[in-house]
């Protein structure tokens, strides 16, 4: 099936789309930096995972990366989403046997930075709802995630800290979580909630980090934690809610060594 | 804050429309019969108590009874749909300080009639998960209804039960359950996933079920069992996977009192 491929300012949704009445979609946020998305394989196997997933088509990567042109020749760095729904549909949840899927792209600018002296977190009231089926894909229904940013609205907090339905630290509300204890790294496993992310991917594919089970206390007493996620890199955290972190030459080794990988996070080695 | 009400094919969706991108909305679904949306004092109840809940704000219902007008003059039953978003927001969770929601009306076929033999369900695979802040809504996160429903394109099969992360019996995909045990109608409770139906509400004000936490047993061992949504009334059930149901009396006597209640279902007495 031909999937077509179209820029936000041109494309005209359907009140049908079966994106807007379910969240019937998948997206992705890629970092631009010298004309180029980061981590571009990643991204799209993600998706294509998702996709699989959800039984919606693709459109060739090919296809999509010509589609990104204009907008990767913006100067300067930004953020391009890609967002594929499953299309038109009828009322019924039921996909429809001949969807036409729909891929629209966008260009934003980058997030204001966080502070370099690092984040302050908070543990969110909020937990997240237990469903291994769409576990890991970065799939549209966020309202779990836009309510939880909303529990919150003290600018002096930068993020949030989910636990899912079973009490177990799963991810931030827009970033993956890393926790050190007793010298290892230590990232939530993301098979029962959460988004599986590419800057965390390419993390574990360094050797830094092992999936496993956490528990609040095991994110509250760690020697240092992270966050990140694909468009700010690695973001040290410097508060979790009354816990100080110090700066960590753990988290300092990191930061180096994705700089040093990823010309676009340069700037963070500095800071 | 104004909210414009506008016809599905007037509307116009921008791409950064938060319905589009994270399912950030609401809907009904109402039925039209004699030109009239059937419960419409009930399913603006709903509406308005998860646009609080989300933080959105609504149009006045008068607005949207007037936008309605040309669509309720169609001739012959109908489907009216309500759909709430929070409208265009930013690249991130958190809602925008100051979105403008939008509301968007369309008319819809009523669906194909089940046999008047009754249903024939299956249980679900999916588990629903359990987030007591969404449960009852009837929001625009249904990617779980959506693959629920993709698990089984048998066209024998009417209808899938769905089991909460607990095993908790608690809807089917676009339906709510009541099962007959030891002459009590039971209903499951929606306190933890599951939508609050219309009909449902109808039939608990009539005095007729209690809700409770039913199990998978309660439902496979019962009496009698049926379906029912705002749209299609009360659908008796002629089978469960392996299990059949003989037509029963308390069934009959439900769906009478409904059609004499409700002129809009009286075809489905004489049935």
């Amino acid at each position: 099936m031909s999937v077509p491929v179209r820029l936000a300012q041109e494309a005209t949704i359907a009140a049908d789309d079966r994106g807007l009445n379910y969240g019937d979609g998948l997206f992705e946020t890629l970092r631009i930096h010298a004309g180029q998305p980061l981590w571009w394989g990643a991204h799209w196997q993600r998706l294509s995972h998702g996709a699989r997933a959800l039984g919606i088509a693709t459109p060739s990567p090919e296809s999509v990366l010509a589609a990104c042109e204009p907008l990767l020749a913006q100067p300067g760095d930004g953020v391009l989403k890609l967002l594929l729904t499953r299309g038109s549909g009828g009322r019924g949840y039921a996909p429809p046997e001949f969807a036409q899927p729909q891929m629209i792209l966008s260009l934003h600018p980058l997030p204001k930075p966080f502070p370099a002296t690092g984040l302050h977190l908070r543990w969110c009231t909020l937990r997240l709802g237990i469903q291994p089926l769409l576990a890991g894909l970065k799939h549209c229904n966020r309202l779990e995630h836009v309510l939880a940013r909303a529990e919150c609205s003290d600018p002096a907090i930068h993020e949030g800290l989910l636990c899912d339905a079973h009490g177990a630290p799963t991810c931030a509300t827009a970033a993956n979580l890393f926790v050190l204890r007793g010298g290892n790294w230590l990232t939530p496993l993301l098979d029962r909630a959460g988004v599986a992310g590419i800057c965390r991917q390419w993390l574990l594919a360094q050797g830094i980090g092992r999936e496993c089970r956490l528990t609040r206390e095991h994110v509250d007493d760690a020697d240092a934690i992270f966050l990140c996620n694909a468009v700010r890199g690695i973001l040290p955290v410097a508060r979790l809610d009354a816990r100080r972190f110090e700066p960590h030459p753990e988290v300092r080794r990191i930061v180096r060594l994705l700089a040093r990988a990823e010309p676009a996070f340069a700037a963070m080695e500095s800071a």
